[in-house]
């Protein structure tokens, strides 16, 4: 990263805030509060941080408003509402700065379909592939190795990263990112088994993929037995995550990496799952559910639910049991005291044998 | 998809099943029985949604033989023995129809080694590359931007969808298919430590993918360190599974998305797998057993074994235990009430202290 | 496979051992001891098989020093202090000899930017792309389809399979391997929500892959929010794993496929993540930690623990749990009958009632 931009500068570009201190220094890198040196940028996101503000070497720390602190020497606070999301406004424009979209064309070893409609200002990267009926809308960027399959759609200003296949049939929505590897449109996992064989059902629906969506790398999204699995408007999906055929995924949902969605379930908006978590097929999750990592969830979940374990409880109920385990050998040793002082005969078991 | 089918027509497609009562629309569309409208064919593949038929609007609904309800007007009721399966069937006629094969040939983007192998009627779409020495079968297809080391052998009638890689020396039967970005025949995991560093354990086998197998989009299978990793016929993976090395995965075996079965493991014929579960190496899963999703195995399992949990237990005690932790917070309560009945000090534990 | 080798030459190969008995057969292969034929080598390492040595069929055995049998007619024994090592080096010279690297050169159809610098005595695969600014370290090899993007350095004597894809202004070592589909340098996952959307927060840090290190197929690592991810030196990661944003991996890590790491947690070095494992963010797990398999960590570990379960506790408890677990059933029949004695009326609950 190479920029340069002073105090007052970077506030500009967060929008908000207030500077308190003043710095010589110009900033041209960014570092978390222990790394950051004279120079750096730094800011305090997670509250669990807070306390190495103080000694941090930054030459300009975001903070939140109340930040209770005040700078050190040649040392500005930037004081806002939100200090991650200032964070964020400031590296989008490094970002820009760092990688510009190279310019609109398509790169002479690309092979694309001449019945594909390739809109102005679209970038197609080396070694791609578009086929037959593609069309490709305005100012989306195919990186270098897409695979843009018949009659697809993508809308405009997508970005495609390198290596992402989109099959057949499928449609990607407006300012949608894919990032590396990413696979839009394999079959359904789908047989019916006939004198010990599995015959398969073949799946001739496709997938839509709605505007403002972001898919992780490699994650893999199956197209429905029919009709449409559906990843919906601003949701985000991270790495590795699975999405069965005629899923439904809500608006703004949140995935983390490596879920796994069984067929035919639909998450209404704003449902939260976290990492490694497993559903079931052919369930509800509702509207602002949250599900903890490596939960498993089997049955519908009414809104606002808040769950945790495998097979899946409450949340809070299910944290109660996991300190309540702990005293299970303490629970088995009062109820032999009990036994004892009742001289109660044990009816059945040896130490540790099943029942 | 574009068709049109009278309802005669489909019945002739399924092969089996008996008409009653008659529509005047031609099906242009599949959609499920909620959603079906006027012109759509519909069918009643699982019993959960069965009180759907009597409200739905598709003109042919494919139900059950012995379905106790009677077509609505301008409708007709396809009865068959498996709904599912001939829906399926319905849809292999669509999918030839929507999707054709392209004619044979090799794309003049592709590289292939001058050495290799191309049977009659094979079709080699744009980038891919084909190395020294493979061996491809008649009419299969790679689709493009496919992969196919040296020395790999593929049989006949397979596709390879896009980023399909086949690493060296490997082999893939007939009527294979491998969706998106699988990769066959990447390195097993095998190290020795030597004075704190992991030399590692070159893998010198291969992985041999019998025939009718599919495997679903980004997942691995990894060489044998020497001989071979094996999928069985007929058997089927979803996407993102991880098969280690020297894997036998047995015949018509079912292994559904992001399982992960470590080095050295067996999985006899027709053995079913959920979704996420876990076995560790060196086990041998006997024949027809089935695995829970998110179930971890770590010892042997006799054939026709029914498991869940991690680690895991017969399915029907570890659903039985999962419904008593749910009262172990009144097991607590109830040795309390015991313990003051008799006047007993209780001997160890503060409220949460592990023990 | 094709070699011929004698036993002397294989113990000359090991370069340290006892060669006991005598075999006329050349060894043309290698099995294991319950497949091996007259002709192939075979080995004992895990004691697990100890018994199959003494029936074993395989020209030369590669035992431990001190294995108790001796060998049958026409067969030697190789008696070494690591057999798993000494084959190791066996098959380490048969690699060479099947795999042998091809020449160094820049294939015609690869897309290399005239400002990426391309060491002496690299080898770059048909249909990759190497984009401006990139350097790639001497006898480095790309195989087919690998994506290097801007200002990427790669080290000497890494071995890229193909798909792998390292992305804008990563850093990977000497002597790496990158398994087939490899992603590094995919955008972390990272949103700030605003008025009910999730807006990106850019990535723009980078990924730093240390020397010695491999990654296996399709595993995904992602790039920080700002500074670097890195995979410490000699770390062995395998296929499918998921490394957040910020995450560091230690020195000589070992981590099993399927795991995942959320962001800003810190290996330290010599940890080992069974198969499956998942990692909240922002934890140190300390040197040495061993974590079980399809375990949740979500807390601080101190260097040399060992732990298992989700969530995680001491690997010994959980094993007592999981053993006392089995006994629920009965204790709660135990109660039952204290209850009885005491004629106690139980508080409140029916059967299969939740708390």
């Amino acid at each position: 990263m190479t920029f340069s931009l002073s105090a007052e500068e970077l506030a500009a570009i967060c929008g908000t805030g207030r500077l308190e201190g003043t710095t010589t220094e110009r900033i041209r890198a960014i570092a978390s509060l222990a790394q950051a040196r004279p120079g750096d940028l730094t800011f305090l996101g997670n509250p669990k941080y807070r306390s190495a503000v103080a000694t941090s070497q930054g030459s300009v720390v975001i903070v939140p408003e109340d930040h209770p602190g005040t700078p050190g020497a040649n040392q500005a606070f930037l004081r806002v509402t939100n200090p991650s999301l200032a964070l964020a406004r400031v590296c989008k424009r490094l970002e820009q700065q760092l990688w510009p979209r190279p310019p609109a064309g398509i790169h002479p070893s690309a092979v694309v379909d001449p019945s594909a409609h390739i809109a102005p200002g679209v970038t197609i990267g080396p070694l791609c592939v578009v086929e037959a009926g593609a069309v490709i809308g305005e100012r989306s960027w195919l990186e270098a190795g897409v695979y843009v399959g018949r009659n697809v759609r993508v809308g405009a200003d997508s970005r495609l990263y390198p290596g992402v296949k989109v099959l057949a049939e499928c449609v990607v929505g407006e300012r949608v990112i894919l990032q590396a590897g990413v696979v839009v449109g394999s079959d359904g996992f789908g047989y019916e088994t006939v004198r010990g064989r599995h015959e398969k059902v073949p799946q001739v629906g496709n997938v839509h993929v709605c505007d403002d969506v972001e898919i992780g790398a490699n994650a893999t999204i199956d197209r429905a037995r029919f009709n449409t699995t559906v990843i919906g408007e601003g949701a985000k999906l991270d790495n590795l995550v699975q999405i069965g055929h005629n899923v439904t995924v809500g608006k703004h949902c949140i995935i983390c990496a490596q879920v796994g969605i069984s067929g035919s379930t639909t998450l209404e908006d704003y449902v939260v799952l976290g990492g490694q978590a497993g559903l079931a097929g052919h369930l509800t999750v509702g509207r602002g559910s949250k599900v903890d990592g490596q939960t498993g969830v089997n049955s519908d979940l009414a809104p606002g639910s808040f769950v945790k374990g495998s097979p899946c409880l409450p949340y809070n109920l299910e944290q109660r049991l996991n300190v309540l385990r702990k005293r299970i050998p303490d629970l088995f040793k009062r109820v032999d005291a009990l036994e004892a002082a009742l001289h109660l005969d044990r009816a059945a078991p040896a130490a540790d044998a099943p029942p």
